[in-house]
């Protein structure tokens, strides 16, 4: 039932790939290329009309690319100008908007707004209720959790659009907000609640309101493998990373090889 | 307007009962048990398939079940596995995951979003935009309010889903964060804007990040009853409760005789 | 592809304006009054009928205007019973509840959730996924960042319904919240992630949880002129405002003399 074809538009200036599903009431717009084995359910939008639309007639959408093996849920909205490598993972009534471009295997949660201009490494994941400001830099395996929100606009309102950059493997929990133009490092954990409003180095425990160290990021012990500290956590979790199955330690021992 | 039945979709495998209602562009999946005298409003989704569907061909979905006299509000999302009891009632674009529970006349608000393997007792109210971990216990009787995060995973990430305990009648203010695997008792309440990271007992006023006892639940005097403290709530609130017009006090004595 | 009229219900007892879009599957009940060069686009609901609209035979869904020049993104809900002035701005998955009252050039972005008998002067502005209780009072000018919440119970659950009031051209950062009948002035900037729970008169910066006055407003220093003070930001910020193009001062001096 999940794929009737009914009420699915697609423009005749999108293309898409082998094996594409669309569910109904879906509209893929013009200049939309869709990798492929790639899943789009019900009541979605691939690439929505920038604002320009509603006044331009000669109004041209931008390109939007999908890559191979994605699955998107139903009533997401992916505004035209974006771009997502393959294996791209979105849940529901996920809103993002124009010239985000997201590296292999993006993976964002059910209600995140990503607000446009934003880009991301590989591997990354937002959990639930994301909010991303616009022209936010995001590196490699950076995981965000529910209701983070980052803000580009360091007195509102004012002229300037300056979004945060946040370094490889750094985690940011739940309800944090990170403050325009702060700068995190890489292999950082962002607590739970934290209110960032300065910039910070590579591997540290950040906290409070304003975040300040709370130590490096060695001292938090494993609940999982005794006498062990938890981060980095590549060498405790694996699911859906590439070093799946090899270990953290292989998987990069490799890469360099690649670049030798 | 509401019900004209135009684009509904309703598995053969599914089972409605009296007097059911189903707005435009609805979808019922297989093995939905639908109870007698329920609403379903427009573009919602009753029973969506687990994400093993995507990939599995041979896929059945789990059974769902929504009880008598329910009311679901447009554009919700509802998984395969679910259970709902008596009286359910539901906002809009609300995602309820796989195996969620509650008792009966459980309410839950616009936007809210349950991860799934959530267990609630009877007569919860989740306000708009709550996020419910995987695998939270919650009690009878408890209100959460708006942008709450219960939380599941202690070291994000790793391989450990442990989600809160909240004991009965316990009310958690707007945007408070519950970490994981904390336990909190019964007929408390926590302030607004807490970050609880520890277990707490019952009948105590918790607030602040870190979360501390702020004092008894006592300690807070009525708005509406003079020299009166407003906790226990039951006393002051009927609006919906199975004590309303009778008062707490006697319902509570009716519910220990029907027990003797 | 947005204007197809596939799907469209327009109720006989709506009044539409000249140079009317409507988008696919969009609904607009009775009594909904659109002005002229209005675009609602797809799957919206204009005059959503109340809560007793599914309990009572006889139910009248009272009157909703949407003024002239406005544009509603797709998946929004208006309630019946609401009001905006001309050039309402409006994001993607908005829901608005009944008897919302609005000046001219209300914007609210994506997600956000208007829980009803809430006023605003003119030129409010909620970004994404900003919620606001019921009987909140907003001024003229009043901008709302993500994921503020403005409550209304002050002891919850209680029977006491009293929103917080807000100045003219006051500022509310993100992930803040305004607890019940607070009254915060005019020109006040109130911090990320603060919790207002008393009153603060005007032209102050407010932060903290609990939130206290920081200094006066004066005291942040401009990032895009040197040696100038950011606030008020009138004098600093005019797009989309009445005095692009002639600057605050003029603006305010013709305002003056309009009302002599």
């Amino acid at each position: 039932m999940k794929f009737n074809g009914k009420n699915v538009q697609v423009s005749a200036k999108a293309k898409l790939g082998k094996n594409v599903r669309i569910g109904d009431n879906t509209i893929i717009y013009d200049h939309v290329e869709i990798g492929d084995n790639v899943t789009i359910c019900n009541d979605c939008v691939i690439g929505e009309p920038l604002n320009d639309f509603y006044s331009n007639e000669s109004y041209q959408n931008p390109g939007t690319v999908i890559g191979d093996n994605s699955l998107i849920r139903s009533h997401t909205i992916i505004y035209a100008g974006c771009e997502f490598g393959s294996g791209f993972s979105c849940g529901h009534r996920v809103t993002i908007r124009e010239y985000t471009k997201t590296g292999k295997h993006f993976s964002v949660g059910t209600l995140s707004d990503i607000q446009g201009l934003v880009t991301f490494g590989d591997y990354c994941r937002l959990h639930s209720n994301v909010h991303i400001g616009q022209t936010s830099k995001i590196g490699n395996f950076v995981f965000i959790y529910p209701y983070v929100v980052l803000t580009n606009d360091p007195h509102p309102p004012s002229n300037i659009c300056n979004g945060p950059t946040i370094g490889d493997y750094t985690q940011i929990a739940v309800h944090s907000v990170i403050l325009p133009g702060v700068q995190v490092g890489s292999n950082c954990l962002i607590a739970a609640n934290s209110t960032v409003g300065k910039d910070f180095g590579n591997e540290v425990l950040i906290g409070g309101s304003p975040a300040k160290v709370l130590g490096p990021i060695g001292i938090i012990q494993s609940k999982e493998v005794e006498n062990t500290p938890h981060y980095p956590w590549m060498y405790r979790f694996e699911r859906g990373m590439p070093w799946e199955k090899i270990g953290y330690e292989e998987w990069l021992s490799n890469q360099t090889k690649k670049h030798d």
